[in-house]
């Protein structure tokens, strides 16, 4: 029998998205100096990439109205990419201004969840960000990140075919990164090693990465589905927070700690340092009043033995 | 590529293992009669098998002191198999007289795991669980559990020559079903199934199932590593509650809905009524603090919108 965890990916790239889905949920505002460390302690773990904030209408997102003090507070640590979301001019123009080292632009393979979550249809949104890829310099890096791809709780089953028509539209535009998201938290393994297969059936090619939350309990697993079709590139979020306001049910992202810990026994490389992490998620909890993690309670459970 | 969610097993065996390994550690004694109102209710959703209780000391697990009395009051459904742990000829004595259908045998992969659990070294017990063996009919249904099989609190990796060994020995006895245990919580999926692969390299073969631990958030995806190895047979709790009195760090089984509707949705047959399930997990949880469920917050949190 073929073993489905030997030839897994040595290396993966873990993007942090805490400081973005992750707050953006958050009932109470985290003042902007303790965002600005928080995202220092997590520039320290050695993150290729962190989600720092969207520039998005502040009234929609309030927690995240300062996007820009925290991006012009923050210590840049080389190596690590500083991304912000951006939903239409006014937010680009904002993030470009705050210098901003990639741009993820977003929509919903739901048309309810893409008029809920952006007000507009699937059409308007993506004629939308065609015309802001245009405005930006080739040098400039983009990612789009394409939400309910699993799965809406508002349509139900998403269908594939309509997954495949954005992706294709998107890889046409030149947009070299894409994001497949399960916002509301529903995917199977099976079912994400399947979308995979069948893009790959389809010619449909692209760096796509994974955006899981873990709102049914199966985002690990997911992300192990991931691996298994070799996709190197998975959002996380510290401390398990997250859950997209307009996605009723969801919660949180996979926590963070909860995949390095377990990829590093894997023998999977994440390049981040597991010791800064738990010193990160610690400062995190003085700041929230939950965290949706298993290894800091394990690891505490644990010391106190 | 090989698609490792193609050719899983088409059902599996659920063991409901709340009342006894959910429930050992509860600080609050759940009543008697309360318990037997909700072993009916996990009764009604179609388990093949529910371990209802433990016959140890009561010093040891104060909850479990009514093993009797549960047995005695229990509605039992024709076709469900009602099993109970013994850890001794005392315990065994009383199971047979309360007419259990199936007898758990339980011991350690590690020394001091078995010497904190049992009181025992890991000789001594495989000498009492033999001596044990001699002194049942031969058609009664039996089960040994190994536990702590991917790792002990005590030890750190508990090597796989001894569990091979152990395993080894079980089978000798003519023991047909043998449940590897993750105490701990800390196996990853890879881990899992190499175990699996190793235990068949070496010839050790039985009717294995895995009974996994959720500390680390890896259990789920443990399953499937099992399942795509072809294990069908896997322990959960409803509520996802538990967690071994000597095994510090450790939290709940894998819940029982989290595996329950994550395996449906992948077209794996569990043959349990998903909304009976959710009926009992919403009885459990007016006697108990805290549910360790992904799936029964999920679907509050869809049907509140």
């Amino acid at each position: 029998m073929v073993n489905p965890y030997q030839n897994l990916p040595e290396a993966v790239t873990i993007v942090e998205v805490g400081p973005r889905d992750g707050w953006q949920n958050l009932p109470e505002f985290i003042p902007t100096e303790q965002k600005i460390i928080l995202v220092n302690a997590l520039s320290a773990c050695g993150f290729a990439e962190i989600e720092v904030s969207s520039f998005v209408n502040p009234r929609a997102i309030p927690q995240l109205r300062d996007a820009n003090q925290v991006f012009a507070g923050i210590d840049r640590v080389p190596g690590t990419v500083y991304s912000a979301l951006v939903p239409n001019q006014r937010g680009l123009q904002q993030a470009l201004a705050a210098g901003v080292d990639k741009i993820a632009f977003f929509i919903s393979a739901s048309e309810t969840h893409n008029q809920e979550n952006i007000g507009q249809s699937i059409a308007e949104t993506m004629a939308d960000i065609e015309a802001l890829l245009k405005m930006v310099s080739a040098s400039l890096r983009i990612r789009v990140s394409v939400s309910n791809v699993f799965g809406c709780p508002y349509e139900g089953k998403v269908p594939i075919a309509r997954v495949a028509g954005l992706l294709e539209k998107i890889i046409a535009w030149g947009v070299e990164e894409i994001t497949l998201c399960d916002t509301w938290g529903v995917a199977t393994p099976g079912q994400i090693f399947s979308l995979l297969q069948y893009l790959d059936d389809q010619d449909i090619k692209s760096d796509f990465g994974l955006h899981l939350h873990d709102s049914s309990g199966r985002a690990l697993a997911g992300v192990i589905a991931g691996l298994q079709w070799g996709i190197t590139r998975f959002d996380t979020a510290l401390g398990g927070l997250g859950g997209c306001p307009f996605a009723p049910g969801a919660a949180g992202n996979l926590a963070t700690e909860d995949l390095v810990f377990c990829l590093e026994e894997m023998g999977i490389k994440t390049g981040i340092s597991q010791d800064l992490l738990l010193q990160a998620a610690n400062m995190l909890e003085k700041n929230v009043d939950h965290l949706a993690s298993h290894m800091i309670p394990f690891l505490r459970g644990c010391q106190s033995s």
